[in-house]
């Protein structure tokens, strides 16, 4: 090996975070338990490359990510290529690629890494992970609206939060449009309008106040508070509709809120977010909403779409104001000590035995004492500790220990399993 | 919704795999075999982003693999990024940074996607994934090896494989390298000469044969033979008590094999590729070995370690090729049927029973009559069937069926679960 001039760097490439087995089993808890939870509503798992074609997201995601925050780059093949920001079209493009084939209405989710380009001052990851959860097919839309809410509050609920803790606010994309009509609004300011909407809650209150004011004509906010349009009378009918239904399901903590907007273009209906009652943490958790138009973006009849996507980082985030975070252990159950001049071959012969029982078992290979061999499970978070050695490897009887309050337990080889609870 | 001008393309990205339930399913069950397997050599999860610093595969990874085939890019900030084509430097980066906390030995193992840039007329994918499992630290060179060969082995046979069906090959890089100086090869003619073994079972036997005769000088292979040099004969004594070691474990599958090499140029010691004994797939399956200068690239003193890299796909087809390949279910358990006219909350109150019991429910959210539904569920492969209307909704009783024999059983909704093994 010849010496290196420089030593490399240890750092991970910016913005994106290395997983020790510790951090991973914090988030493999968490994905497990989502995981877990949407399946019990009769989700299936799916899965797709990060790599995308750019083409992909340049006519429905919002401009500004295409042009601003994809990683985006030209192959070899001269192909334009995106890693991709959301996972939302490539769902659409997959579902498209074998509308022929899926028996409707698809129930999917998935749990991808996704990727932004974040300029850095602004501290933000440019990779994290993003539960996405799909109703796809025509059938009622009020059903399956209501189905997407009451998954996204069940799945906070099932981490042990309660209707304290989080408020979900709905809205209609259907609704903002009818109003921007109302006010005579004309199209090239409608979308700065939303824009406006979006960022109200990260931005000072007076400022939203005076862009309000600053509009020319009607603000379409001031038309929806009216209620003489019968358009914009039946769609709130609706939207209190889907309260009603939440909370006869045990969601009480709906809110109606004809400011929500969700930043992607692709939204045609029903559109939500969650938010943390936390004052530590008032950015909104997650949110998603209808897009009914984006598989016939692929060609053939639109196919009728409503899901939602939740990032780690906020979720983890809520997790631990709520102090609701899963437990996770990454270690082993068992650590194997060996007692001087034990053949690992010996060894290894009861480790085979203990693993046919599903004991996760971490084998001595040191020559430390066994002192220091329980000292070093306990170092591990290694919760058992055994000791082979020629008694042992006789009479194949094994006492087993646990470290966190002494308690022992002697059994042969085939038996002792039973003491270990299974992390 | 504008009328698009032409339909986008369905197709993913050139070289990338779509995974469809079934198809997620399918991986999802083979990972989880091996996880749990590996688990129980004491072996803990990492993981990492895909996007790494470019310098990190600038020096020690394949030349050839990184000048040809590795998506590296520009980013905004000006800094060179590759989609990793291979986990190991990223361990070695991971290790090296925390190599005053961690508690060494690691026994660590990931499942990640790698790209490679690969020619698209070879027909071989872009991104697949790859386990990679890791035994880093100072401990005996000889048992760490010959753990790792014995998980690597134990991986398979636990999916049902026998001694019969696959065979490992071993080797050491310090043995081709003492053949190389006792032949007086120049240092850069031993690269080349690597090269050559490496595609050994690759090219036809005839051209391997005039390519040995090419050499000038003696050919190292030869030497290998004679059992003359003292330093040779020892190596070969350490490799032959692997062997012995690994039948004594039940492992008698084993083979030394002085041409076998392995593409990378970071390994220093023990190296192995596992292969396929079907006439049907005779390539490599799988490969590892010993790299002790990697941790150290990044500064301090050098770290033993030793590991191997599992493709998805070679793994797959060695399933198949033997049936080996493990059940999967993507479907729900239950297709909870709607008589006409039953409101969706009184549905969701029994679901809502059933999934606090672990039971995988789908909702019917269509107007088709109750023998529709049934066939639906047939079609989705979800195996059992429950029926709600009027009487269900009074009594709280369910009668569930199972599809594939007609087996029915009828219980209270807090008792039905019983009935449903779950997937």
């Amino acid at each position: 090996m010849q010496p290196q001039p420089k030593p490399l760097s240890t750092a991970p490439y910016k913005g994106v975070r290395d997983f020790y087995p510790k951090d991973w089993a914090r988030m493999s808890a968490i994905f497990s338990h989502i995981a877990k939870t949407v399946k019990t509503f009769g989700y299936e798992e799916y899965a797709a490359s990060p790599l995308e074609r750019a083409e992909l997201y340049e006519s429905k995601t919002s401009q500004e990510i295409v042009r601003d925050q994809t990683y985006t780059f030209i192959d070899r093949g001269e192909r334009k290529v995106t890693l991709r920001p959301e996972m939302t079209p490539t769902l659409a493009r997959m579902v498209a690629g074998k509308r022929r084939e899926l028996v409707f209405p698809l129930r999917w989710f998935s749990i991808p890494n996704v990727f932004r380009y974040e300029r850095p001052q602004r501290g933000r990851l440019r990779e994290h992970y993003q539960l996405n959860v799909d109703f796809v097919g025509s059938v009622s839309t009020d059903d399956s609206d209501r189905e997407i809410l009451f998954l996204a509050a069940t799945i906070l609920s099932s981490f042990g939060a309660t209707e304290k803790d989080f408020v979900i606010r709905i809205n209609d994309r259907s609704l903002l449009k009818a109003a921007c009509t109302h006010a005579d609004m004309p199209e090239e300011k409608q979308k700065e309008y939303l824009r406006l909407l979006d960022k109200k809650d990260r931005i000072p209150e007076k400022e939203f106040i005076s862009a309000r004011k600053a509009i020319t004509g009607t603000d379409p906010l001031t038309i929806l508070e009216t209620g003489i349009y019968a358009d914009i009378v039946e769609i709130k009918k609706r939207l209190q509709g889907h309260k009603e239904w939440l909370s006869k399901c045990g969601v009480p903590n709906v809110e109606i809120d004809p400011t929500i907007t969700r930043g992607f273009d692709y939204y045609t209906g029903m559109i939500f977010e969650v938010f943390d009652t936390s004052s530590e943490n008032t950015r909104s958790l997650f949110g998603g909403g209808r897009y009914d138009g984006l598989v016939a973006l692929f060609g053939g009849e639109p196919i009728g779409a409503v899901g939602f996507g939740m990032g780690d980082v906020g979720l983890a985030d809520f997790l631990e104001t709520h102090n609701l975070m899963p437990q996770s252990q990454s270690a082993p159950t068992l650590f194997l000590g060996t007692a001087p001049n034990t053949s690992i071959e010996e060894v290894e012969k009861f480790a085979h035995v203990l693993r046919k029982n599903n004991v996760n078992v971490f084998v001595n290979l040191s020559h430390k004492s066994l002192g220091d061999q329980v000292h070093e499970a306990d170092k591990r978070g290694i919760p058992y500790f055994v000791a082979i050695g020629a008694d042992e490897i006789r009479t194949q009887t094994l006492k087993a220990k646990r470290l966190i309050d002494g308690v022992e337990k002697t059994a042969h080889v085939n038996e002792i399993h039973s003491f270990f609870e299974q992390s």
